[in-house]
């Protein structure tokens, strides 16, 4: 037996990234370190544009909406001895790569649940917007796709009537594009009736687009003046509860929830 | 006059900064350079003895449940031309110090409202221990602070019975302490009756204690199973939808839910 063969074949790994939604500075350290010892980069193509090319690196990206596929492939080479990066904007497991990660494991074969699989956590876009905005999400919430692309649509809007009726303040992710028009109208139009039904008609809606980017945006509008072309796909949006309050200031006021919920709203509408 | 009065006075300001869970690899380079650059550090006990001490730099620890007192002072010091930083574990915005300062800045006098006030986000702890246990959080999920010190317990209920509802994956910050050992009992209480009546009893509970830390512990089990010591104040639970898969493997399981939702979810139960 010579001395090559007795060498173990290099051990591949498979990290699922979060890169943040935009700036370098919200990048985290234990994303950088992967990325420097990365093989491979696997991403949608602007997410894999974001990484500097370097010798003994090779970028792959791919289109939308091929997730599973993309996952699959970063499997397929990490398993093959690859060190591979799946590259996603914000937090990889909010509305991104990581479960279509997980789904191919679970399809795949046996020997991809042995495999090196880390997710290292991003700046999510709904806390980077709040950020922005002062502290909207402070007090409880939740986090909504709006794309009905993957869910239908009767489910989207009946989280929302609930969301509306917990008061939960509510961050929505992908809340309109040019091939589904329709679907932020509608959220708009359930939202309305269903804060009026909840007594609170009246309350900040942020509307967040490329946060942290050059050309990044930031509006604040009452829930009654909010239009569907205020969003796009690079825009997130945060409508407040029913306790949401606006600061007041020269130029874009501060909205924040507070931490505290008095004793009637739990009272207010019986579940 | 002489030259010394035609000196403006400093410029102050006041950020309000996620540290992470607790890895320095976490801490975005953005809050790094705003510590830097920092004449003062205020902060609850533990989240402040995680900043270097350094010439130039005084460190402001305060006690738990101080907080608008806590954001009173940094206001008043940035308002007389220090450079602020509070800290807060995690994202500042979720559950932590940010809402803090902006209640404060309501209540206070009106140049408060134009001070340089920035909120930079963090890796808040639910996204730190979805990562750990796969992509729980990859579906449309809500997170709820079961602390009722700042809200009725009323309230808290009504939010877990709506979210099971809305069939979201469930993130819980603050879920026990030594002075409120009976809520989380009731919480385990209220999901399964919950999860029960929406027909989907079983599904999976993670605890992550202390993520990114040497004394970091995960456990994953059925919601049946799950019991009110296996969590603390350092802990963070959270709970599946009924879409939430775990895929078995030697050590501990993965777990995730799926991009997809079928038809049928949103048939379930009515709103």
């Amino acid at each position: 037996m010579n001395h090559d063969t007795m060498i173990a074949p290099a051990e591949g790994w498979l990290v699922v990234a979060g890169l943040g939604p935009g700036a370098d500075s919200w990048v985290t350290p234990e994303v950088t370190a992967a990325l420097a010892d990365a093989t491979d980069v696997v991403g949608y193509i602007p997410y894999v544009a974001r990484i500097a090319p370097r010798a003994g690196l090779t970028l792959h990206a791919s289109d939308n909406r091929v997730e599973l596929d993309r996952a699959a492939h970063a499997l397929r080479m990490a398993a093959a001895g690859r060190r591979v990066v799946v590259v996603s904007s914000g937090d990889p497991g909010v509305f991104a790569m990581a479960s279509a990660v997980f789904e191919a494991v679970e399809a795949g074969p046996a020997e991809w649940r042995r495999l090196d699989l880390r997710v290292l956590p991003g700046i999510t876009a709904m806390l980077a917007a709040a950020a922005r905005a002062g502290a909207p999400l402070g007090h409880d919430f939740c986090a909504i796709n709006l794309s009905d692309n993957l869910k239908p649509w009767a489910l989207v809007e009946r989280r929302l009537r609930l969301a509306v009726q917990a008061d939960f303040a509510m961050a929505f992710y992908n809340p309109r594009s040019v091939s589904r028009p329709d679907g932020f109208v509608r959220t708009l139009a359930v939202l309305r009736e269903a804060c009026a039904e909840a007594g609170s008609p009246d309350r900040p809606v942020i509307f967040a687009r490329a946060v942290s980017l050059p050309e990044e945006t930031l509006r604040v509008v009452a829930l009654g003046d909010a239009r569907p072309e205020m969003a796009d796909m690079r825009t997130v949006v945060i409508v407040g509860s029913s306790l949401t309050r606006v600061i007041a200031r020269d130029g874009l006021p501060w909205v924040y929830t507070p931490r505290s919920a008095p004793p009637d709203v739990a009272a207010g509408v019986a579940p």
